[in-house]
């Protein structure tokens, strides 16, 4: 109770010192004193930032005082701060702060350090333990939500196409890794082998959904596709991983030597950042996602390369620039959701059955697990959530002219819903195997310890 | 002679990794790719903080292994960078890279955490000591280059007008205290009375120095100046100051309590980036720099606030997002240095004869120190650098009409060479100083003790 009581103390001395900030922000007096002085270009990006991480560790203490993930929290309040003006009828409005370039790139380089640490507590001979499932998993997790995803709209939608069938299945193809990763490491659960299984999947799905992504994009701009660019994309897809793995593996060290005999400060942590950023660019260069290539140099990486032993290790350096950065991307991508596409109630149906056909498809994931003592449930509901790389191919589809705006009012429903519902499914799948294999409490047992 | 050896094999290491990815950044290969699959906005910043960051390394370990301050190095390397394209006729060129407003914004968030984290190694008392020989150093700082600015101008572009010449006095007053701060952190002389008058008198000088932007401006814009407008920017400022600082004292240990109480992971370095965002949004409002405000965060908050012992000291925790940012303002400040400004050689006689009228009245601050162990050589050449302050002047110049290209060209040229020079001088003098007071190689004997 006494924890409570701080709680809601501490958030009305912080709203005490924040909502003059806001109002102020756009008042004749700040007006007054540009013409006469200088505004830094900073500044509004600054407020920005201020609204968001005070919005997700806010959300993000809330849930967890509710034994829920931080992430959701953040993601909740992200919803609420963005639709104020709607809740609000128009009182509260400052949505335009967020419509920031710069925000947006804080918070794309937020989603990298994410997959990046993610990268960094991954073992790259563990993950290939779990490799056949892995794969098993991403190639079931792709073709089943693709096909149910089509046939269901060309049940519910047939005036609208082959087409628009096709893609909006291929929509609901691309695991979002993001949000499990995050709530696998909220509860301390990244070693086990159902989190290498879905995380290892993810990778392969993002590679796979895009070479669908990449054919059906193609089938509609050509009415045909060529056999070469498909066999392109695949090409340097599966390259690029192999290749950056086994060269990484081999420079890592290499390079790690070398950096440790230097003068200059910070050369651990800059060296980490050129690691993270030189693979996020070839994996873009390549056609693939920078989070790709984010996780592939996490993976690479290692803090024994360094030998420099007087700096901190290598997660201790990067855990500040995550904590800060990371919850920008969550936070916003709350934001982004609108709630007003929920008045129609059409979209609505054809949100709900794509999102049906979404869960169901990863579902039949659990069958590809080939570990004797990995949960099918956990793995399944892990690969739910589709996020960022959802928002990206309806983007695609929107440019091509196949996906409208109430489809694509239908697909963001999708995304919303699979990400809201993977957190507290996820959590609830490994209490529940947890509690099937004896494990339960195992946690609190070490802390106590 | 081994390491000078390593360190060029890496250096080689390092391009053969590095040439090839900024060869095919725009590469057809690349085109066709973007066409079937998705890039990401965020590619390009990536890019460019690749070369910035290695730019800065390279450029930082070079001057260190030439007991050089690594941020000199940082700006000279970032010069050549930004003029490859004229160095190599036109063959390398990739400023479009930089001119990007999320590399902006970075670089500007980099120097609001230098400022920050100076403000976190400076203590408050320390600061009140040397308080008067600050005020007189500032005061005397912004009015001696100020006039020798004026009748410099008058002398030799009569013809420029009675607005021009006092716009350009203006433009010389403001100190960066940036490249000081750093070259004093570099050195390990942030705790030395020279640096706590420095300090100070740098923040009370942009203070100054905004006030006389204001009169100046306001006179050029109406002709005449409202007493009211004045008082109200003088006002402004000093309160924000004071009271930002008492306030601050009093909230910071509250917050730092009750956010020890939090579950939620990051709440130390989340809380501090707030601290830090909301006192330099709160400058901005009143017209001050962003970065007055983000010292003052620093100096105010303390890792004594923390009563949470499980988590880093605060200042390991800032260290991480200091050497990934920091580097990226000094890197980018090179980057905009155009050399061919200095083709004409006109320019280069107004830029020369500004440049010593702007050295020679700040050397005039050592009369104001008060202090009898503090070296007024040492303080006068602490604050001859202008850096982004003079910028941004020249900026508001530009826009009222009173600076034209020639005129821009002198005051950049100017504002190089003072940061240029600041370092080098900067580290003579105190080395000078040292062997006086009979504390030379004090710094080594504390390693090998």
């Amino acid at each position: 109770m006494k924890s409570t009581k701080n709680f809601f103390q501490l958030l009305s001395i912080l709203f005490l010192v924040f909502l003059p900030i806001i109002t102020l922000a756009n008042s004749p007096a700040r007006e007054a004193t540009q013409k006469v002085g200088h505004s830094d270009p900073v500044a509004p990006v600054i407020l920005g930032l201020i609204i968001i991480l005070f919005t997700a560790k806010i959300g993000g203490e809330l849930f967890e005082k509710m034994n829920q993930p931080a992430v959701l929290g953040e993601l909740v309040f992200g919803i609420i701060i963005g639709n104020l003006a709607l809740l609000s009828g128009g009182f509260l409005n400052f949505g335009h702060l967020f419509d920031n370039a710069s925000i947006d790139i804080l918070a794309r380089l937020g989603v990298m350090i994410l997959l990046f640490q993610v990268g960094l507590e991954s073992n790259i001979k563990d993950l290939m333990k779990v490799g056949i499932s892995s794969v098993i998993v991403a190639v079931v997790g792709v073709v089943a939500p693709m096909i149910l995803g089509y046939f269901v709209c060309a049940y519910l939608i047939p005036e609208a196409g082959f087409n628009t069938h096709i893609f909006i299945g291929a929509t609901l193809t691309a695991t979002s890794v993001g949000i499990t990763a995050r709530v696998l490491k909220d509860l301390g659960k990244l070693k086990t082998p159902e989190a290498k299984i879905i995380l290892g999947a993810a990778v392969v799905d993002d590679i796979l959904g895009l070479i669908i992504l990449s054919i059906v994009s193609g089938i509609i701009i050509s009415g045909s596709i060529s056999v070469g660019a498909i066999a392109y994309i695949t090409f340097t897809s599966f390259a690029f991983l192999i290749i950056s793995i086994i060269v990484g593996l081999k420079a890592a060290p290499i390079i790690g030597k070398k950096v440790s005999g230097m003068k200059v400060e910070g050369m651990k942590i800059v060296t980490a950042f050129l690691f993270l950023f030189t693979m996020a660019y070839v994996a873009d260069m390549m056609g693939l996602a920078t989070i790709v290539g984010a996780f592939a140099a996490g993976l690479v990486l290692d803090d024994v390369s360094f030998v420099n032993k007087k700096e901190h290790h290598i997660e201790v350096l990067v855990k500040p620039l995550y904590c800060v950065f990371v919850p920008i991307f969550f936070v916003l991508m709350g934001i982004q959701v609108k709630l007003d596409v929920f008045l129609n109630p059409k979209i609505i149906a054809i949100a709900l059955a794509i999102t049906a056909a979404s869960i169901l498809g990863k579902q039949l994931c659990g069958l590809g697990v080939r570990c004797k003592n990995a949960s099918k449930l956990v793995v399944g509901i892990g690969m739910i959530s589709r996020g960022e790389v959802g928002l990206i191919f309806v983007g695609v589809g929107r440019e091509l002219g196949v996906i409208d705006n109430s489809f694509f009012g239908a697909i963001v429903i999708m995304v919303i819903l699979t990400t809201l519902v993977t957190p507290p499914l996820l959590k609830w799948s490994i209490a529940r195997n947890d509690k099937k294999l004896g494990l339960y409490g195992t946690e609190n047992q070490e802390v106590t310890a």
